[in-house]
């Protein structure tokens, strides 16, 4: 696996230690790592702190410049939510773990000129399909979708 | 002024007196006020505590249908981030203080259904046009854009 999804698999897997959503996100300027995170529905009571909201959030108050030479990665495919974020700070690059258990608005971002690269590890996909399967609630609940019966 | 938006203003004075940026939201249910904040990029050195995700914040985990038959007040037209929490909860109805001095994307907004109400109240003008007069650095850091010298 790529190193920098290396990295946000590991926080995933922090969150789901921690009883909560496991998707994480890493965000880097010129190779280096600036900001961190997973989900924090559960463990803060969020409503906004979807992953990649906590890496932005970590690596704290940017210059323009800064974000517009950084890579976002994220064990899932960003919402509308997390890509409005994305094209906030006009982030060039994208990487997706995986967006087969949730495809979020990768439209808005290829549209307005983001490169998009979708690695679709299996290691994502199963942590998601295993999430969803056992806590369907909680996982609409975070996509702000009506509860559905997980085909599982 | 309507009411909502007037708790909305009162939040952006809040900011605007605590040395931060002038921008004020209220998330309301049913006629209730559920949720209300306003930007903390200096007060939290935040990132993403724009005033609508301030307010989205404050109002804590709701269930997809509350948010369903929310309404949305903001001093100021909503950002790319803004807009696409709006979208991923599927708040239906969204009214905008002013877009004169900075539009977000209400095409956004409009595209996916969402009813949006631009009052372009003087006050709420007034307030955004003298900030960013005194605070350009601080203004296009927030917008995620170069800093441009403003027209003032």
């Amino acid at each position: 696996m790529d190193q920098f999804m290396q990295v946000a698999y590991q926080e995933a897997l922090k969150g789901l230690r921690e009883g909560g959503i496991p998707i994480g996100s890493v965000l880097v300027i010129d190779g280096q790592i600036i900001g961190r995170g997973h989900n924090q529905r559960v463990q803060q009571g969020s409503a906004i702190l979807h992953a990649e909201m906590a890496a932005f959030e970590d690596a704290g108050r940017l210059k323009p410049q800064e974000y517009q030479r950084a890579v976002l990665y994220t064990t899932l495919s960003p919402c509308d939510m997390c890509s409005g974020a994305t094209l906030l700070y006009k982030i060039p690059h994208v990487v997706i773990g995986e967006n087969i258990t949730f495809t979020g608005n990768e439209d808005a971002l290829r549209s307005r000129g983001v490169r998009v690269e979708v690695l679709n590890e299996p290691a994502c996909i199963r942590m998601m399909e295993n999430f969803i399967c056992e806590n369907p609630a909680l996982w609409y609940e975070d996509i702000g979708e009506d509860e559905k019966v997980p085909g599982c």
